[in-house]
């Protein structure tokens, strides 16, 4: 089976929004072996859009199409692939009492343009949309296999998973029979990576490798569409290669890894923070069931509050409150008042600009835990946002990395 | 004229990028008044990126294709484009020559498969890459006018910039004279929003008016291609009906416009965060300058730690956490604590699970000022992840108005 997509959106045309949709659903279907040969973005316009589709269908078995299906006169996509496939619109009973439910539960009466959304071309099957208004829709049209998904990704990924994946697979039996692994390293940079595994890139077959630069690291994907058991000599042969960088597999992510090490080592962590203003605190808890392992944490963003925190006077904190000492002190004390097995704590300056002597880009963490007291200096380029990001990041892997050496509480 | 962007590249249709690209030259192309109707993306094959952009030609006058300008045999922009427009390749010697300088400046004698990026199309133009090995090209083919740029957007961007828009600006002298104004609203959904200014939708010619549901409420577009002081007009008319919605224009944040307010009116304000888990004071202290007027802030994820900060017992604190009462506690001895002229407080639940007699979803928010305590539940839908994302916006859109109805400190 051949796939593609189609955006429709005046917004992607005019560069207001970028085409996430596509990638997400491009990444899902070469997980499963589902091969995409053309994406296309076109605006709300029935016959360009119209114009689209009839290429699509003369060339791909599988049309995935999002966008357009709002309650608004701008969103016709149902409109013209209706037209198209000469397949008149109806109204679904089932939808448009699960729409009306939708306003009630808001205590709001459903404005009258929302019944076009309980609106499908005749013949086509529902999918229902738990995060929105609009229902994907489904439709066998002569052996072309149509999904009409709603724009927004909220609404969008978890449709695409609950509902077309399954229904992918039912369409064409060989699906999925791609195995891929990805190996995830924090600490070094692509060039670097790929010239320790040259060899093996170069002489890859089956399983084939790529490496891929990721906001949380470089990662290394090893796919076969053959033998699952072919991917774990490549897997360890490479994580052989890469050890001392490597944090994690697959779906890992930092944050997830260290709820989890808590957990089973029956440990806890607080959180003390001055430039990154919370957003450590807020990734650990973005973790369902994080309760248990992180209490407290502090957001100290000026000299006063971090001299509160102390009960140290105003004087004792350096200028500007960034330095080595003064994170070790912070994270002490935070182990102390908020009674956890570590503390964690972090000063810095993101920029645009920096107190008189630090250089922008400039971070001290430090954690606490019960046998030893880690501190170390980082120094990030970049803009505000970005600066801010990698602290975080090197944050969460700093505890990762610390924690994977502690025994078990105790 | 008509344009359209090609991507080509087939790391785009596996989902390992997103096209990032097509947005970048979609906004400068909006900006300057060229319409772009189309975007594709296509992988590295020959014959279907010739289909491609067989297509391309008998549609648009403008076309502009990134990515397939690299040293390997991947890369093959370049050889199709001259097979399709029958203008056989040529080494380009000053291209050559630039090429040759970058390798000895990085002290390495160039591979000889980089010699393939100093070949252009007959009669083409180089447009000079300040990045990398790839040079840029431009073709003026039968009156359509073709753009080869390279894939990494760390080239692509100022090439686009220095290179392509002066070129664009050459071609047609109507260019350039957008003007275009956002209205961006909070509280009121698309739908609703539209029926409010149905008829200055339906009557649009000039200027146009579009809405677009962004990830911070939805926003007006209003733009003309004649004379600036037409927005004005409809802005104020489209401004008086969303009244109560609209919170600001243009680049407006509301976190920016929380610290500009705060710092206008001499105030400064204080968090506690339990669901949030900090990333109301992340957001906030997003915005370089905030020290001034963001203090500190505190997040309490369990019950304990709740108890803590308000010296109480353990038995005192609502099972689970998550009330109105608590909520506004919290808001009242931050202030106290933290000695801010306002304090915020918000509990809730994110899910996915919820503790007894609490609802997934529910979240709680409260304020305290000076003069005024103002308290609010909230219920939100969606994945935990969803949910805490509507809880922070709600959360700053609630700072945001109490804040304006303030009077200056003192």
């Amino acid at each position: 089976m051949k796939g593609e997509i189609i955006a429709v959106g005046t917004e992607l045309l005019l560069g207001d929004i970028v085409n996430t949709n596509a990638q997400f659903i491009s990444q899902k279907c070469a997980f499963i072996g589902l091969n995409i040969y053309y994406h296309t973005s076109v605006g709300d316009n029935s016959s360009r859009l119209a114009t689209v589709l009839h290429s699509s269908l003369s060339r791909s078995d599988v049309i995935i199409i999002t966008g357009g299906l709002g309650p608004t006169k701008d969103d016709l996509t149902k409109e013209v692939v209706a037209k198209v496939l000469n397949k008149p619109l109806k109204l679904n009973w089932q939808w448009y009492k699960t729409i009306n439910k939708i306003f009630s539960k808001r205590a709001t009466i459903m404005p009258s343009n929302n019944i076009k959304q309980a609106l499908i071309p005749k013949g086509a099957e529902i999918l229902t949309n738990k995060n929105g208004t609009a229902c994907g829709i489904y439709i066998n049209s002569h052996g072309k296999h149509l999904f009409l998904l709603p724009g927004p990704p909220r609404e969008m990924f978890p449709m695409f998973e609950d509902k077309v994946l399954p229904k992918l697979f039912e369409l064409e039996e060989n699906l999925g029979r791609i195995h891929s692994r990805v190996i995830k390293t924090y600490g070094i940079g692509e060039s670097a990576l790929v010239e320790k595994i040259d060899d093996i890139i170069t002489n890859q077959t089956d399983p084939t490798i790529c490496t891929l630069a990721k906001n949380d690291g470089i990662h290394v994907r090893i796919t076969t569409n053959t033998d699952q058991d072919k991917i774990t000599k490549t897997l360890s042969t490479v994580e052989m290669r890469l050890k001392e960088y490597v944090w994690g597999y697959d779906d890992d992510s930092v944050n997830q890894l260290i709820v989890k090490t808590l957990k089973d080592k029956k440990l806890s962590v607080s959180t003390v923070e001055s430039c990154t203003g919370g957003a450590i605190a807020s990734s650990l808890t973005d973790v369902p069931g994080s309760a248990s392992v992180y209490t407290e944490g502090t957001v100290l963003y000026t000299e006063q509050s971090k001299a509160n925190f102390l009960h140290c006077s105003l004087t004792e904190i350096p200028q500007g409150g960034i330095e080595e000492q003064l994170t070790i002190k912070l994270a002490k004390r935070a182990k102390e008042v908020f009674s956890t097995s570590i503390a964690f704590a972090i000063t810095g300056a993101l920029g645009p600009t920096a107190p008189k002597g630090v250089e922008v880009g400039t971070i001290f963490m430090a954690i606490v835990l019960d046998n030893k007291i880690v501190s170390k200096e980082f120094k990030f380029y970049g803009s505000r946002e970005n600066i801010k990001e990698k602290a975080i990041l090197a944050a969460l892997h700093l505890i990762y990395k610390n924690l994977n050496e502690e025994p078990l509480d105790g």
